[in-house]
């Protein structure tokens, strides 16, 4: 679990808290809610295929809930490989991979086991890999509209109140709470767009870049493994793909080269 | 018909609803209606060129009413002519045509079965591709702009209909209504381009990708059955199209490579 | 003349018209007027050199006026011009070109006729093209960053509007007329900006394109009368450059090719 | 100096005018001035290098006096320089330069009188442009940022107007007097911004194209002076930079080559 | 430390101040605060990782405090270290960088004392530069992010505050204080998107491109001792990243090449 997001959402959640004070109630008003939660998801579902705006709740859960992947880790794992190719031959990853989750990796040991082609290997990791660029991108597009389309509803949502508040203006008493709920919908769109799709959609592109490393270290490591190169050589291959001050083990790499 | 843009309209009509509830008649003034919409399009006319303009209805009926097009199936297609040109030769596609309702993959076949050189019926499809991507990209931008454009109107509509109350301000008892009226502009504006012009916009990008994917599927395998591959080459060569989740027949393709 | 442009005008007036109803008196104020108008245009002078802003009237009224030019009568004209070199000869041109009136096309025709070497004709047209462009864009960046200033300057003249109102609130029944007239010059400046000055500009993209598409098949044209190449190959050649809806006999073409 | 930019600040300030009239005393308020531009030099000052915002007085000077360099008086001079140098050697072309005001030029010309190696002239004035080029960049960042930092601070002016006015609500008669004031510090910077910022960082872009412009074509003439090309093929090789409409002799230079 | 950034702050408060005058009191709302700046952080943390951000107070203190590294001493620098290589050989260097500050200039010369092949220093440098590079443009989009947050913030205090106000409507007396009250978040959030974060992030941009050009002559200059060029060669070829103007001896590096 991603700690900075939890953290930060009860840390605005608090701060909204300290101004609304004991006004709770004042704040609530669930025919605002549907205006502006509803609006914006059937905005989102006008504006993209049924399938994208299903698979989205499943995106925006995984942003909130998994920890940044540790690069280091995955070197480690794929220089065991290598260690394993190389006491016990390719052939023994067969086993190595049925604990491993990331059906990325297996898919490309896998193949490696199976004697592909080095080049048709590449190709299709590749293609694979580009097909999961573009749907982490379509997802941090969806959820970077709907960051735009919250506060658009928000307004809305005020302008309705405004007209009913306005065309009913019998009793003066009556404007002030007509215009507080009219400006609650706003203040939804605002909340939403702020707390939840904006930083969501940040979120993603951080994780996107994080997990499209990894496969792209995936790849040279399977390439490497497979091209049957000395563990360390592996280790050192993937090593440049990180920043020098958190890799495995740095200078060690540099004199081993 | 695409479920998705169905379902978003209805919950979005819906949602607006619970707020406007009862004051339905509150929220309808046909001259104000009339400014923003004829004025969006009269902005779109003095834009663009007649001919595009007509045009558009057409572009956005498809937006609301195609579904997406099945690329499996496409594919299923240009192997079924495959099939068909390994064993009643590459004329038998004559007839195969007949029934295909796109021109683009008629088009195609019909100038593979003349024998036209493979470079010339490269270039022939893709110039034509080029214009579709045009045709599209012009499209979505007289959709975007039209969401621009709304609630650019809907601002001057409530700007002629503040100035107008501010100048008869006799009875303050009809500032209310007067002003009620004036924000139904912004409030139309703001509604067509949310729900209307922003999100089919967004839709006509989404359908163009995909539509310009299956279009470079078809040249890929009216080139690729033209130099006599195999079907199982073909499907192969299309698949690699694909998102390896929708595969056809993804591991079975790759065993055959 | 460009029959959308004046359907748009005419039609975004009436939609006005509409909502001001017998009000037309209360919304114009000549020194509003002057706010708007005159600061766009001065802020225009400050950005741009005087010759540039000069050129402007002429380049919005060709916006406004000119019909888009047809592209299959250019190619009819240049596929006469070839048949005439192939018939008496590229000298036969001279007389040809005298009823022409684009400057650009009897540039080329003559070029030709004097017998210029082929590199330094694409040379001399590619650069007074790549010149042409860049006039283009300049004039549709002045107007569109018009369409940006006459908002601006419309907000300047309401804020002025408001101080001189709230400074002398002696009496409260003037407030109104004083609000209505300081709201004026916001109007003037979105109308500017939504009717005028940004479909404008749009619209001057749009003609710049096929302007420059046409252009280009000029050259494409003029270069393959010079090499002596057969009508039917010159029509072929340009009808590459047009959508294959519109090509004057894109069949023909193909089988001739 | 440049007229345009000389009329259009007169006629923006005739134009405020005339919506001010009588009213200047109510337009000017000392405090709110202090904010606006105080506010706006000292975030400058915070987001640049203290060096790049002194010499930015300067650069908006010469913006607004220096007229635009006439490219055809510098391939006249250019010319006049291959004259002397076919006529007195390269050598006396020392003496020339003694009069020539534009440092790039003269490093130019005395690296040739040197005897540089062409490519060591090539290399050194190259880096010179892009270095100058970069500069100008720089210089129309910050202005440009202005124009986005003057409305700003009004913004801010007018909420520190506005919260103090609201504190102190004891006598209704002071609103429309105090509002009149907060409301000045956002004309202040929608002024700024739009008759000085935005137009100034506008041109001084127009005015970079054309120095970058020039400076290319000094590299361009040294180079083929040094080449000892004759003062005919300097002519053309530089008009091809200009416009075909502003070149000095179009048609004999297309004659002469 | 940087004078610029502390004359703007200082100036940027002294601004305010005078606006403000003897209402300070009115300003200060510790609620108000920690709305604007507490939600500020929480949206920070929950759109970026944990890391990143606790990362970011060194890296604005940096920005603040930092003065602009000189380039000129930079090349000094490592002009004496060629010279000391061309005296005492390059095992000499050793001692050299003991004094030496700079991680990435110390790591590059024991790459070359330990005798690395120039292309994998060269790799390892690049690699290193790069992820420079990316954790500076990642703190930029950070506080860039913040200039963005703290205004939404602004405005979701104040609508949290009005709706406060709207619904206690009892005493007319207390809208006064209550709407300034509520005004106090959207004053906060323009103050630090204005004065902090905003220029802030664009002093971040201006320093990381200094400290990247840094880097680059580095590597340069390493490059260049390595391949055992005289140090006048190595001074040339440094100099050459800096503008002609603040060459430390551009006259005479251009005659000694």
């Amino acid at each position: 679990m991603d700690i900075a997001t939890i953290i930060g959402f009860i840390a605005a959640v608090t701060c909204l808290m300290v101004g609304i004070g004991a006004n709770l109630n004042s704040m609530i008003d669930p025919p605002s809610m549907i205006i502006v939660i509803g609006g914006t998801i059937a905005a989102t579902l006008i504006a993209n295929p049924l399938a994208e705006v299903v698979n989205l709740v499943g995106v925006m859960k995984k942003a909130i809930l998994t920890s940044v992947p540790a690069h280091t880790e995955l070197i480690e794992r794929i220089v065991g490989f290598a260690e394993t190719a190389r006491r016990e031959g390719i052939l023994a990853l067969e086993q190595a991979i049925e604990d491993g989750d990331d059906t990325f990796l297996s898919q490309g040991v896998r193949l490696a086991v199976d004697g592909t082609e080095p080049d048709l290997i590449m190709d299709i990791l590749e293609t694979e890999l580009q097909f999961i660029e573009e749907r982490h991108k379509l997802g941090q597009d969806i959820v970077g509209n709907m960051a735009g389309a919250a506060p658009a509803f928000g307004m809305i949502g005020t302008l309705i109140g405004l007209v009913i508040m306005l065309k009913n203006m019998d009793d003066p008493a009556a404007i002030g709470p007509g215009m507080a709920i009219a400006l609650l919908t706003t203040m939804y769109g605002a909340i939403l767009a702020n707390i939840l799709f904006g930083p969501i959609a940040a979120k993603l592109k951080v994780y996107s870049g994080k997990e499209l490393l990894a496969k792209r270290m995936i790849i040279e490591g399977i390439m490497s493994i497979q091209s049957g190169d000395n563990p360390r050589i592996v280790e050192h291959k993937l090593s440049v793909f990180l920043s020098p001050k958190v890799r495995p083990s740095s200078g060690e790499g540099g004199d081993a080269a």
